[in-house]
């Protein structure tokens, strides 16, 4: 899995919270035979599996404090934390499209909370006369809501100008991911009183906390060549 | 996993198409510790990630003919075909109760695909903001439809009435599965021209093709005791 999340901080707890989150999945011998993606093309969202790589090690707790649910506990076969004992996980996520890229087949996803390495097990096409239950009881969980305005600097906006072209919907990205506040989730990367850094794609946004409910963004820059371990896109 | 389909002749091709079809997980230590399950019984649906532990052995094939399609053939990576490189499936089924049942937790479930002894991997909540997409475009798939009319002679409407009360919505389970005619997916136990049985929980279920619309089912039997290899309910 290739991604526009590089690490945890940013990325959602589900697919499809960020609608421009894109990331590819590139596959290889001998799952790359194309009679393997005859009809899928067809199919606008598919099933990725993977594993959660980064999930804790040892112990897996039964008791779990899922992301977003102020804090109360529920049984593990209640949540869908990634600190699971199979380290399985399912996401839906929109299939952009399937390209051929310097003979290796890629499909490219949409709405993904998958971060940048992520082992993929298996892909299914989602079947909505199957998948699709709108009215099902969801029990304890709220839908995680955007609770942050998010604002550009001059400057922020003038960097990113130069970015929109390489990497598409970058300020929406950028909205859709801090108006989420992922400060609740992961120890973000701190760079002075309410000045954070936010990985996205080989860029480094610099946000700040102006108060508990505006986000200004500071700056867009490229990461240092040293911070960047994506490989050829 | 407990399940009324006993064999793969009779289940269906995906979750949800038999309403009555049901089953039971049944959770062994460490993973039938009681705050596990906190929380759960509020989703109306679960997933269940389970192997496909009948699929063929041997080479998989990347090009396949999906069941109840009209014998076209597909990519692997475009069909649910049990026979893939991960072995791994997944199924949303509705959950009636979770019980204590000997001291053994159980997961009571409805509208299953699953057969006897499947290895259950894992189970997650159904989250309807993140997985239903009711307007998921889906390609080349055809809804298996209901075609055939089930009836019943005198006698095998006697028979079922004193199976009633054993196996809930039992009328309801032979009409769903008879109707979806799964001859086409997978070989019958032939009994004689057009006579063919049904395995259903520990009940042998013979059917006859009248003609291309119509079945009769006439006979629902207690299969002979050397038959029945489900553990105690």
């Amino acid at each position: 899995m290739h991604s526009c999340f590089k690490e945890r901080f940013g990325a959602p707890p589900q697919a499809g919270l960020i609608s421009a989150a894109r990331g590819w999945i590139e596959f290889h011998p001998p799952y790359n035979r194309e009679e393997a993606f005859v009809g899928l093309e067809g199919f606008s969202h598919v099933w990725v599996i993977f594993m959660f790589h980064q999930s804790q090690a040892g112990e897996v707790r039964f008791n779990v404090t899922p992301l977003y649910q102020d804090g109360a506990q529920f049984g593990l076969w209640a949540t869908r934390t990634p600190n699971r004992t199979s380290h399985i996980g399912q996401s839906v996520v929109e299939l952009e499209r399937i390209e051929k890229h310097k003979g290796k087949l890629r499909l490219y996803l949409k709405g993904i909370d998958l971060i940048e390495g992520t082992p993929i097990i298996d892909i299914k096409p989602y079947l909505p006369y199957v998948d699709a239950i709108p009215d099902a009881g969801s029990g304890f969980t709220k839908q995680p809501q955007a609770r942050l305005q998010v604002n550009f600097t001059t400057q922020a906006e003038q960097q990113l100008n130069q970015f929109e072209n390489i990497y598409p919907e970058l300020r929406l990205l950028i909205v859709e991911v801090l108006q989420l506040d992922p400060r609740r989730n992961h120890k973000p990367d701190r760079l002075d009183d309410n000045v954070y850094n936010l990985r996205l794609y080989d860029l480094r946004v610099v946000f700040k906390l102006v108060n508990e409910q505006n986000i200004s963004v500071l700056e867009v820059l490229p990461c240092a060549a040293d911070q960047i371990d994506t490989p050829d896109h």
